[in-house]
């Protein structure tokens, strides 16, 4: 039983192809794990949305990914893991990691002034979800957070390395810059692919935190601890579900898992 | 049984807000219609979801507006109208009226170099409503086709008059500009929030044509002849419904429907 648990896969979702900037990291270090992953497109996005709203939608991926026997369930979107966390975990046996306590602990060994940006979508800045995990932590911290709501768009026009990007990163990074930060938590998985703006409207002096490495790095340690790691030699097998348009995300899912994906079914979840 | 129709509703949909400004050019000339109308907030928005995504959300709210006895359903979504029109008129017993056909023909008669642009969200552009549609009108005329997903968000972030919105209409606008057309479609109902912004951009000579006006008109001239038109006295009466985040529809929608929205009732149509 237990070995069938084992080689059972983890189950990912996000709102969209998002997390896929997760599987990467995950891939790296757990090669060989199996992996079912969940993209709501008919729904995107989550982070303009209410917390009712994220919550039915979360559950119901939950209820998707359950019926694949999945060992372990990783919450990574941001805005999701900030509002739906804990029912999740009401809801399942298995361990539920989300991306907002890893990326917590990241910023707050990488700050050495104790001064924290945190920038997101709508939804998670409302929702102050980084800053009270980081005050559990850390204790007194001064921390600036700042919605972006058209970081997503830009990134999925692929805007990525345009002025007109740094234009609008400049405007909505004005007080993290004021603030002093030295650290500046990219709380949406979308935003690592405008590392190259945000670092250049902040300055190299200022760390960009993702915290993709730090979630990958807490399954592997879950899958160590509980005895859970695949035992299977070789590559993991990977499996690909959206709500709508399969084909898109097969083309722009490239960009964020920095590889081809080979085959995305559409499934009707609600 | 005539005159209980002549006193029903008049339905009204779009993925959330931008159909307000739809309803704002109804009550110039029909102030006394009762407006039933619902804003799919939890599934904003359709423009980069997929025909069938688009077809099956809008099959859902015509269920829930056919219960509301509403006598003409007025689809305000441009992306809607261009890809679920004709199951919508299968669907239902009573006048359909989408936003294409009628921005179609204000663009022919506004046209006097038989050059026409035509923006949108990307699905209300690759479907090429506008384009087929002018040319069963008008015949010969050169159409330049461009989508821009990123002024909805621009929209709704509020940014309606800022330098980084106009460099972002100028990317867009570069090849409609190039082709020296006179007369550009606003193909998405948020558009005519930002027409301070590409009137800038393509110059005082090139006209701007937003359909709200002319739908209304049509929906005039529908109910004159079916013979109905509301037979009440005073102002109609107008109820709104969204599938998420109430509050926040009577926030921004008070931006497009040009007043304040008094109640806004949340329902759940899946």
């Amino acid at each position: 039983m237990k070995k069938r648990l084992q080689n059972s896969p983890i189950g990912i979702f996000d709102s969209g192809v998002g997390g896929l900037t997760v599987v990467k990291e995950l891939l790296k270090i757990l090669p060989n794990e199996n992996i079912v992953y969940f993209g709501d497109t008919a729904r995107v996005p989550y982070g303009t949305k209410s917390k009712d709203a994220v919550i039915k939608f979360s559950s119901e991926i939950i209820d998707f990914l359950t019926k694949k026997n999945v060992k372990l369930i990783l919450v990574a979107c941001n805005t999701a893991s900030a509002l739906a966390l804990n029912t999740i975990r009401r809801k399942v046996g298995v361990p539920v990691v989300g991306v907002i306590e890893p990326g917590a602990v990241s910023a707050v060994s990488t700050t050495r002034n104790k001064k924290i940006g945190i920038i997101g979508t709508e939804a998670t800045i409302k929702s102050k979800a980084y800053e009270k995990t980081i005050r559990k932590i850390a204790g007194s911290c001064k921390i600036v957070n700042r919605a972006c709501p058209l970081f997503v768009p830009i990134a999925e026009e692929g805007w990525v390395d345009r002025k007109v990007s740094e234009i609008i990163a400049g405007e909505y990074l004005k007080l993290i810059k004021k603030a002093h930060a030295d650290t500046v938590v990219l709380g949406c998985t979308h935003y690592p692919l405008l590392k190259n703006v945000i670092g250049r409207v902040l300055g190299k002096n200022i760390k960009l935190v993702d915290s993709a490495a730090e979630v990958a790095r807490k399954v592997k340690n879950i899958l160590q601890n509980k005895k859970l790691l695949n035992t299977l030699k070789g590559t993991g097998h990977m499996q690909f579900f959206v709500s709508d348009a399969p084909e898109k995300f097969k083309r722009i899912g490239k960009i964020f898992l920095g590889k081809k994906i080979l085959s995305v079914s559409k499934v009707n979840i609600t």
